[in-house]
């Protein structure tokens, strides 16, 4: 297997273990708690090492216990929730955000990490790392728990766009496949096109179009492509990766946190009704624990910006400790195995393709590897 | 309040009790199933008569038991799940699907059921019973388990058609509201247009669009407009009716469904794995029954088509005797509340509203009823 790093040159050979570049402001909970999180991420990884963009003054006192390993890189503003991406983008130079992904664009850092404003961490980083040539619009894919033997499938655009065209979407399924390989250790990714029906026959033009392009990628990238899925089909088990636009994406991603949300409060309270009901409750709740696990949406939390010369996690606003930590680890997982390089491998790659080059030496279908490298 | 059937000349005065239109065929169960589930209903409204429209000899075995209460109507062939609507609309005169819109067409019954093939329901539907002057699109309107009082939002459309102007999701927020009125009893609904952030500015042009007119249309249609929700949103109590296109309410249905399956198989694994787990599952049984009928797809089983010349509802094509009994119950309701009537006079007043017509009468502020009418 080729050196996936030699194909990016945003990343730098490692000396001892990675380097992950993580903003502590922008969170709903604040710095305390985002440091709280790197603090059970570091006690799972000991080779890795942090750097953390904020106010010093705020940080140092926080960060003495982890040593050499966390380096603080000042920045004394942050981003708000509310603040437009336009603003940051002609303001933002002195945010921690901004401090954040530079360290990535500036091959410091293998992967960055931010709680903040996602209009603003998508701006900044398509401005500091820019689009892998090839890409129009570059997607948010995340995690969704699912039957399959991972326990997870990978759908995308959430919400980087509220458009894509038949193009975009190709793309967006070569992306997710390099993604659930690298993320999900999955060899030949089902693909699946999310519409009204599964009938060829069905739904808008750019999907009926985007519907005949994907499946003519299919072979040289390597993945099944399963045709249109359905709603009903993202938990499933019928495909590993669910391709849609960043608006039918957004909703349906938060459709399904809505679903499992109300799902909760119902089971909580049929539990809490009567005295027999809350003793089978406490009897039941390892059970109960044990399931939540399985769903627990901190768990898998990161949404990761494909597209962009550099790998971008986007962590919930409300993360808390665990879901830092879960962002990190998802961060330093792809950043182990090569990820943006591999990536920016495969749209080159698709892109020759689409110029009706061949290329000679077949290096395209190995671009992101089908086995996990090595050093995972 | 004025007699709601006096505006639509599809609902004759009713002799005793009420008659509803029953499709026995295109059900994946078949007849059987349709008919059992037909008894549970007419054991629940001892009033309610029903065409049953499908083959004479199959039929007449199975509604023996009902006498009069129950007459068939012979339709020799029936529209199976893989026909196209095209096809239906052409060849489609001796099908139990039409004959079962006919009845409401000809003034014979008050509301029609059919457990059968979406597409061709509603291009029957269009084509015998017409489209509300004022109304191009039609919408399928689903009630949605919620932490409302009434336990159900509504949300519009779920799969009529695959686009929506600003202009019709003006008119969905209108007949939402009426159906969330005289289905769910909500006095002064919420609604809310769906869209990937809650902020004005964001979104597509037809969306930004239909804000500004259904807040417009908010108080002269005694309704609150809360703005944009998004997907988290669907099963809160921050809304009562939902409006969004047919595609994205179509994916989001489908995608909760499929959530709250992944969960209730996740549930049942966890509950079964070791002695003491299933023991606990055991006594916890009565809270987990409690939960699951509570949000039990079957018991809201009925889409509602909004826009027609009377009242289609499409019962799940794979419901069973609990599922066609609740569709039936949601006709008997809406037919009882003169539905079809109110929602007309609703949209007639609509579109008088928007060619700058002042209405003298004041008619259209009770158009669709506050209250519930007095034969509920």
């Amino acid at each position: 297997m080729t050196d996936p790093r030699s194909s990016s040159g945003t990343e730098p050979p490692r000396a001892a273990g990675l380097v992950l570049s993580l903003d502590a402001m922008g969170g709903d909970k604040g710095p305390q708690v985002v440091v709280e999180g790197l603090g059970r991420f570091l006690g799972k990884q000991p080779d890795a090492r942090v750097l953390l963009h904020g106010p010093e003054a705020v940080l140092r006192p926080l960060v003495a216990p982890f040593g050499e390993r966390v380096r603080v890189v000042h920045a004394p503003d942050s981003v708000a929730m509310t603040d437009k991406p336009s603003q940051v983008m002609r303001n933002g130079k002195d945010t921690s955000m901004w401090s954040a992904i530079d360290a990535v664009r500036d091959g410091e850092a293998q992967a960055v990490v931010s709680c903040g404003n996602t209009g603003a961490l998508m701006a900044l980083s398509m401005l500091r790392l820019r689009k892998i040539p090839g890409v129009n619009r570059p997607a948010i894919a995340c995690l969704w728990p699912s039957l399959n033997p991972t326990n997870f499938n990978v759908m995308l655009d959430v919400g980087a766009d509220i458009r894509a065209d038949a193009e975009d979407l190709v793309l967006y399924a070569l992306m997710g496949t390099t993604y659930a390989r690298q993320g999900l250790g999955v060899t030949r990714p089902r693909v699946g096109l999310l519409n009204v029906g599964t009938e060829e026959h069905k739904g808008r033009q750019e999907l009926k179009d985007a519907h005949e392009l994907i499946e003519q990628a299919a072979p040289k990238g390597e993945f099944e492509f399963v045709g249109f899925v359905e709603g009903g089909d993202i938990p499933s088990n019928r495909v590993d990766v669910i391709v849609t636009d960043g608006f039918t994406g957004n909703v349906a991603l938060k459709t399904g946190e809505g679903t499992a949300t109300l799902i909760s409060t119902l089971l909580r309270e049929a539990f809490a009704r009567g005295p027999l009901s809350r003793m089978a409750g406490l009897l039941a709740l390892p059970s109960l624990q044990q399931f939540r696990k399985r769903v627990d949406p901190r768990r898998v939390n990161g949404g990761v910006f494909l597209g962009l010369n550099g790998t971008v996690i986007k962590s919930h606003g409300s993360a808390d400790a665990t879901g830092v930590a879960a962002a990190l680890g998802l961060a330093h997982k792809l950043g182990t195995a090569g990820f943006a390089g591999r990536l920016a491998a495969r749209v080159a790659s698709a892109v020759a393709l689409a110029q009706d080059e061949v290329l000679a030496d077949g290096g395209t279908t190995s671009a992101d590897g089908a086995e996990a490298p090595k050093e995972r």
